[in-house]
């Protein structure tokens, strides 16, 4: 079992090309019912007293079409920064699936699973139908808001970044972190000012009420929701889904479970009919959404991306072993 | 993150009674309700054409009551001998449940899932009834029914050991490599006289259909059924669980699910009452069975025996290092 750092797994994570073709690889091999993905695991951390807020994910997959098989365990321990530590953690396993041989440890301390969101944010984003250059608006202030315009910003023509968030502060300050990266971004008002000039949105909070109301949304806009990824979050009033034009979902069962789909497949207003698999869309030569259209991308993260990335960053480090 | 290889692991699982002490412990804790368990994962290897046997588990167990928490991986890959491989591998991850660090990677290969089965196994046999020396029969020649022999010869008083199997090579085989360890033992030619003569009777085989009959169990035997550990396994007729005075279960959900239980309830033969927690049952200063009565323990191995043996592991091996 080959045993990588940090320090060995973030060069390769920067080879964007490479990243986005792999885990849209793996969307379509799902899409296609070729990989397994038992159902996630996600650990509880319950006090009486409610003195932790954390919470930790367990995702797999195997293909039969790879040789590997792959287990993450993503982490967020809320109150870590009072303890000068990242919130975020864990750690990726490969394994040979043909003899179950441990093969890797990543020490990625969770930074392989905001890659693999990250591109399949990009992934999305390049699905926005329509040719002309697109205004980007992101809603949050975290590292995967930050991940997202960088992302986006770089595999796609954008002609500007736009961006809000609860803290007026974070906001600041990831608008200072992008422009330090080469992508300047705006800072806006209000959600409703944010979504008015976007024709990309994308929503990575950890929100468990709606911040998207159906009133911001444009007749014309392509939404990206990925910041519900565990019962209980919620980014987008489910109005928007009843109103959306077309549902693209990473997983049907998983979004109906806890991504955005669920709160509007519960209330009645959507069914599976209006959803098409990430998968099959990003198989098509053309987007099956249009420039005129509301879509919507609903993304709750799968142990498919996972094991993309892994497998990926293991062959790679692998070959460019001296 | 602590890397630990085979070879340091190895040493700590000699400590029989520290192991016995720490698993008890984490049975009582589930029973107590103080464990949080996730629904095991099931990580499958389908094949168009059936050329691969293999099964992969992930456990993962957190508890208020402890620093840590754990996720387990045990695969087997049952065509690997044919490639000088062992069948089981898999490994063991801690982390700090106060703010998700990885704290350890235990390379078990699959040990630790061993050794605590076992030590399941030899906590069950003490809840054998009454007083005299026992006679204890093994059906099965694996690797689990070796340690069941030396776990529960080497920790209670039992008069012999007896085995059966339905290869007679592995009998033998199994028979000359417990006489190396200074347990001897008899081979059975069939599971009815190997039955007549048990007091405890262990069932530790990968089956799926039964092999301990109805008609070989005495009216005063302590059965332990092991081998039943995810969906389709079984090793006994559910008639014995009807039949049986008291049924002792590792975690109800779970042997509902794929244990020995789920056969008998699905037929309609027993209900919840008839069961008692395994952590119950150790809490108790008596046994809740009796010499005299038919008591069956349905193990089908649990996150939180992981969480205690790795807790108990890693805290040996991290005050025991110079």
């Amino acid at each position: 079992m080959q045993i990588f750092q940090l320090g060995d797994i973030l060069p390769m994570l920067e080879d964007k090309a490479g990243i986005l073709a792999a885990v849209k690889h793996g969307f379509i091999s799902h899409a296609r019912g070729e990989i397994d993905l038992p159902n996630p695991m996600q650990i509880l951390f319950e006090r009486a007293d409610k003195s932790l807020r954390a919470d930790c994910h367990v995702k797999a997959a195997s293909s039969a079409a790879m040789p590997y098989f792959c287990i993450k365990v993503a982490s967020g321990f809320y109150d870590n920064p009072k303890l000068g530590l990242p919130v975020n953690n864990g750690c990726v396993l490969l394994f040979s699936s043909e003899t179950g041989l441990p093969l890797a440890l990543f020490q990625d301390e969770g930074h392989m699973t905001s890659v693999r969101t990250a591109a399949a944010g990009a992934l999305s984003a390049q699905l926005a139908g329509g040719d002309r250059p697109k205004r980007l608006g992101i809603i949050g202030t975290g590292h995967q808001a930050e991940l997202q315009a960088l992302w986006i910003a770089s595999t796609m023509d954008i002609s500007e970044v736009c961006l809000w968030g609860r803290s007026k502060d974070k906001a600041r300050a990831l608008a200072a972190r992008l422009a330090s990266h080469g992508c300047p971004a705006q800072i806006a008002p209000s959600v409703a000012t944010l979504s008015a000039q976007s024709d990309i949105l994308v929503t990575t909070t950890p929100s468990t009420a709606p911040i998207l109301k159906n009133e911001h949304v444009r007749d014309d806009q392509h939404i990206i929701a990925m910041g519900a990824d565990s019962p209980g979050k919620q980014e987008l009033d489910p109005q928007i889904l009843a109103r959306a034009d077309a549902i693209i979902v990473d997983d049907f069962a998983q979004c109906t479970a806890h991504g955005e789909l669920g709160w509007a497949t519960r209330a009645g207003l959507v069914g599976q009919d209006k959803t098409i698999p990430l998968g099959e869309a990003l198989a098509r030569n053309e987007s099956p959404v249009s420039g005129d259209d509301i879509s919507l991308v609903d993304l709750t993260g799968l142990g498919a991306q996972d094991l993309a990335l892994a497998a990926f960053v293991y062959e790679n480090l692998i070959t460019s072993k001296p």
